[in-house]
């Protein structure tokens, strides 16, 4: 029987408890299945690894991170790490940084019996994860950022041809695995030379799929399309910082936050990370929403099983996801959704439906 | 009699149509109420201009605007520009940028009668009109982008405290005829110099308005709050990329691009413009919707009563905007609003409440 070995870092906040909820899930299901088996390696990441190592994303994390198949990420509290360890990464960026996880591949699907703004829609923003206007990703430019004056800032966006080729090609081999559409958001009426490349490169790129689709839009009207008919896009592949706009967007608009998920990946790491943030104010009150970091693991599984072409984790994936719209569907709903089920009810709802299908 | 010279420029693509219907308007307003009269000063720009003098933005038309107490400006074809004249700004950006016009200030409010997707909501976006992210604003450090290899641009942002300084006043002096709730939009989680900057000088300015209530969001968190709450916001002061983003999204959650509306000014003078873009596809067809030129060009002359403490222009304002939120209510409307006037009929509707009331 095929093991995984998946790094779990747990993170701040509400972190504890979602990530809990999603190993759970996967535990569950890899028990009932039988086909797999799941070691999992709890790894420190976050404020509590700052009490106990010093830092944030200790050296006994980055050493053991490399010997896993996979990782799952809660959130960060942005806001303290900005307070007390000002000019620092949170780990979450470090993480993408150092690992070169270069693509952030957030899906947004309408839910059956979920409420919603925009009618059916089923899109994956392809956010470009490593330079654009992420001044902080940018190790060759110092930190992308200076003071010329005490009064000057300058924030030095960064647009490269090979990280362009990489997340254009991420996008288009997705897209010929959904329905073969590729929008480029970019503003190339302003941003000239630096979203010139951008289209330029994805252009060139798309030559070698001619099977797909492509369009473009400029970031503002895009936002505007987003709202008025989302569910005729399909992969939207963008720079850093419009990706992480549009995605908060666009996960509003099918549906909220509380269920948006996604991967970071290279060609042979991915991690899986949520899109909410570590929500301070509720955490450790068991309500948060754990559907977002369940459906994270669920990508990740899914990007291992082709990863290691292991059918047995799709169907485990296939199991897990279906297993967690069953029990929204059924009005099972943390209280974000409008419903009263704790974070434990929600995953034991879930975990009830696994054992029975 | 007091009378106003009012610089007309047409534009491109549905230009001539909607800026014509806002110029009858306000005309047929003005000889009804007979406290005020407007001097219309046709001046050539965009790409008719080209073909008759050369430049989309000539001379002729640079030297008359000097002698007019406020200009209505038309759509720029973004895309012809980008083909054929490329480097060059648009009009509207050598505008903005040429006569420090730093404010555009765009209001977002659901009308009666007119479906929205976020329910009621009332918000003005004060975009910082002449830095951050938009490189071809800032002439001082050349265009803005580099290439600094053939594969890598440099697009620099540009944050600088006087220029924040007096977005920020025009956000709180705004806030204070209105709800007085100001909120500051920002990314300083990322790039941590530039939006720092812009925090801190915001909160400065703050201090000088004690009544004011201030919040901050994060760009990405903001649209997806405009989305859930809309109603929740009154001023929101932001960068010149994010505030070109957000207000199409959010003239989308209320009701519509062709309906949204702006004045760009500096402290001495204001030009009206609609959010909306030029069309060309349909152009001359007499199905464009005037709404949107109509209001902007309403709110030009509000800026101009108080400039000139002059309340017959409020009052003239006042009447062509109920005329038009009349002729809306009672089903008269464009086809991008599901109606079946034309571009005329609309404009005709308006001008038969102007003459009835
Ligand atoms: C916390 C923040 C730095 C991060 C980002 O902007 O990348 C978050 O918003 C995200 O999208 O994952
Ligand atoms: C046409 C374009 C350059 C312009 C901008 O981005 O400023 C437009 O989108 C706007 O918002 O007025």
């Amino acid at each position: 029987m095929a093991t995984y070995r998946l790094g779990v870092m747990y993170g701040d906040g509400i972190g504890p408890e979602v990530v809990q909820a999603a190993v759970e899930v996967l535990t569950t299901a890899a028990e009932r299945l039988g086909t797999v088996k799941f070691n999992w390696v709890e790894l420190p990441m976050g404020l509590s690894a700052i009490e106990k190592y010093g830092e944030a994303f200790p050296d006994i994390t980055k050493k053991a991170l490399k010997n896993c198949d996979g990782w799952i990420l809660g959130p960060n509290d942005g806001a303290a790490y900005a307070k007390e360890h000002q000019g620092k990464r949170t780990p979450s960026g470090e993480l993408r940084h150092s690992y070169d996880l270069y693509a952030n591949i957030r899906p947004s699907k309408t839910l059956p019996g979920i409420r919603n703004v925009v009618g059916e829609a089923d899109l994956v923003i392809v956010r470009e994860n490593t330079e654009g206007f992420y001044t902080d990703k940018n190790m060759y430019v110092g930190n992308g950022e200076f003071m010329v004056t005490p009064e000057t800032a300058l924030s030095v966006g960064v647009f490269t041809k090979p990280a362009i080729e990489r997340i254009a090609h991420a996008a288009f081999r997705f897209a010929m695995e959904r329905r073969q559409h590729v929008t480029i958001v970019h503003k190339a009426n302003v941003i000239k030379l630096g979203f010139g490349l951008f289209i330029k490169t994805c252009r060139e790129v798309a030559e070698q799929y001619p099977q797909v689709k492509v369009d473009d839009y400029h970031v503002d009207a895009f936002a505007a399309q987003l709202v008025r008919r989302a569910g005729d896009f399909d992969v939207i592949v963008t720079e850093n910082m419009f990706g992480d706009i549009l995605s908060d967007l666009a996960a509003e608009l099918v549906g909220g936050l509380g269920l948006a998920y996604s991967i970071n990946a290279s060609e042979n790491q991915a991690m899986a990370q949520a899109v909410h943030g570590s929500a301070p104010d509720i955490a450790g009150k068991n309500v948060a929403n754990p559907v977002g970091e369940m459906l994270s693991a669920v990508m990740l599984i899914d990007w291992l099983g082709t990863r290691h072409q292991d059918q047995s984790l799709h169907h485990l994936g296939q199991l897990v996801k279906t297993s967690i719209l069953k029990a929204l569907f059924d009005g099972v709903r943390t209280q974000d959704l409008g419903g009263d089920a704790s974070t434990i009810q929600f995953t034991e709802a879930v975990v009830q439906r696994i054992l029975r299908s």
